[in-house]
């Protein structure tokens, strides 16, 4: 048990659970989260204990519900947060910067949601853990598992991109492809909790996986002097990252971690081709309506039926954020834009944050007097079929000076 | 200029010049390296001052030819050394390390030569950086100049993975694929030094560009403890990484910064389809042969005819150490391994080095009683073709639990 971990509580009701493998709640169905000790955190953990843990997201031990004594861990969080001038002057944001998660253990942020889920199996004594995918999370259950000793089952699309695939593959997961769509496989995943006695970490290990999304935040905040930024520009696939971003600069400043206030103006972005919150948001409706076919190269942002898609938008407009959409091309341009002025290179992920971050540029949603994260949460060469023709060689020639000549 | 260094010396006939953009000496067309006041290290330079600096290469500036003041760097070094417990268990060897390199910016050790020679390209005023490539050296440049806002043109053969080429282009670099080998590659490269004005890095920055391979020595030392390993097992493509690590552990011995006297075997490894200093090292042979065209899924080693073979060679047989080459069904075996075994997924380079680990353990070359450091210098993703068809997905089905039910 973790130190400072009271036990689980329905979001929806508020009935409490003891923090065991469940996610949802008896009475209403609705999810659960873990609740803390906020007042003895608060008493108990400070700046320099926190800066003195870990180089990694284990610094934040205090404000997660696993502990250090069965850790899973390969080197996972503690990103760069780098100030992106170059690509700021190009949108007119005067103070941007990029959390950069291409530098996690298998290059997404989902090694930050596995970290804390395996650690939490192994303390409930699973030998077998398993996950619905859009590709970045079969990758990163598949290499904490090997590194572990535990057995991974790991469940995607079948239509997903081969790198993610055999990025699972080569750890020796059992990677079992669905003729479907994402919602598909979650489908099949929850049924299959019933069946096997497994720690699918984004079904019946949900509370504490997603807790793991909030050290992103809380990384945040300590790379800028224990200061939130002014907003934040979140991609949404299951809206599971977006909401813990916002909890996670509320429960710093509920447990006198930070220097002042914090106000975030969170924003969200989707791909136009699966945009069920982003649709939401522009029709200011309640409801988030599933998108039942998603169309789009993110394919790591192709959820249509989003588990916390309507806690997402009530996140982003009580904050006074967006939700943007982009088009697939608007997405290309975009991976281009961020490596040619900041050296990154994004997944087509990254490509839906960077243009939904200047297209709010662009209509004022994101201001330019603003302290702005937006958070690159996957690396590039994962989804390089999403590219298509972008980015090939200027020329290829013979090995001449008189060839050279013509090229450059 | 750096702090401590005081000019560059022939390897061969000693000649010494100023520290200026050239790489062989005009006496006797031997190679060129940085020499520094390692009495005035001694005397300066303390382990804590060190471990007080930044965390990546940055932090051995004194024993770095460039300085921080025209700093191009994304982050670089400084990256995991992992107790390998599960696959020493595998191999027999009670102490094995891995040096885990695909945790730098581009996820290659490529990251760490262009940091250094890109930062003293800006010292030497240049505004466009090239290189001839194998790939990773294309990706790392390409990524720096990026982020400085340097112009970028590289070489590479033009039978390159795409997904190395993709990592150049999307950078905004021009990309010139040469029909030809890297030999072709880098004979033209040579040729351009004389009529473009440009920072070659691998060229006439070489000196400077080979001195950032030293970093990963460096800190492997300082993460042991500031002990060296008993027995390093480096992989060979032109022989600068694997000349530059025998020289780093050398060199922190002069600047006395070790707690122990240093002693290191130092072995090499290759692909059998591109071999030429493990062939001389089998045969006792003087000299090391270029192989015409090479033939290897390792494309990141598939250079036939390596400027520091030679070098290489000397110091695998003076330290006590061997060469060994593996086979393409190795080095694919041993991507697997590693991934399944460590969690970390390596390129075919790395299976190389893990191959050739293995089989130099069987022989009894490297012994289980030694501590051991693996340099796995790249990321797998970048060479998804090599791989074939291993790593795919266990099965594709329905999303039904009765489909599921045949496959777990």
């Amino acid at each position: 048990m973790s130190e400072y971990l009271i036990g689980l509580n329905c979001r929806e009701c508020g009935t409490t659970y003891e923090a065991e493998p469940r996610s949802a709640c008896d009475e209403c169905f609705g999810p659960l989260e873990p609740t803390y000790d906020l007042e003895r955190i608060r008493a108990e953990v400070s700046r320099e204990r926190i800066e003195a843990g870990p180089m990694s997201l284990w610094r934040y031990e205090p404000l997660l519900p696993a502990r250090r004594d069965s850790l899973v861990d390969l080197g996972d969080g503690f990103s760069p947060l780098r100030r992106a001038e170059r690509l700021g002057a190009e949108l007119g944001l005067h103070e941007l910067w990029i959390k950069d998660e291409t530098r996690n253990p298998t290059h997404s942020f989902k090694d930050r949601v596995v970290s804390v889920a395996l650690t939490k199996a192994r303390e409930f004594g699973f030998d077998t853990v398993a996950c619905a995918s859009t590709g970045n999370l079969a990758h990163a259950v598949s290499a904490h598992a090997a590194h572990a000793g535990l057995r991974a089952v790991v469940f995607v699309p079948s239509d997903l991109e081969p790198a993610k695939i055999t990025a699972a593959s080569v750890y020796g997961a059992t990677v079992v492809a669905i003729d479907g769509t994402y919602d598909d496989v979650n489908r099949l995943c929850a049924e299959a909790t019933e069946e096997y006695p497994w720690a699918f970490v984004n079904v019946n290990l949900r509370p504490y996986y997603a807790e793991g999304s909030k050290t992103i935040a809380f990384e945040t905040a300590e790379q800028l002097g224990w200061r939130t930024p002014d907003h934040v520009v979140v991609p949404i696939a299951s809206g599971a990252l977006l909401t813990r971003i916002g909890k996670a600069f509320r429960q710093l400043d509920a447990a006198g971690l930070l220097r002042e206030e914090s106000n975030v103006r969170v924003s969200g972005a989707q791909a136009a081709g699966c945009n069920p919150v982003a649709t939401a948001f522009e029709a200011g409706a309640e409801e988030v309506r599933p998108v039942r076919r998603p169309q789009t190269i993110a394919k790591s942002l192709a959820i249509g039926d989003p588990a916390d898609g309507w806690y997402a938008l009530q996140e982003c407009r009580k904050s006074g954020g967006a939700v943007a959409q982009v088009s697939e091309e608007e997405i290309v341009e975009a991976v281009g834009l961020l490596a040619r002025t900041e050296g990154v290179f994004t997944e087509t992920a990254g490509g839906v944050t960077i243009a939904s971050l200047a297209k709010l540029a662009a209509k004022g949603v994101v201001r330019p007097d603003e302290t702005i994260v937006a958070y690159v949460t996957g690396m590039g060469l994962k989804t390089l079929d999403g590219f298509g023709a972008a980015f090939r060689p200027t020329r290829t020639i013979r090995p001449t000076l008189e060839d050279l000549g013509e090229v450059v």
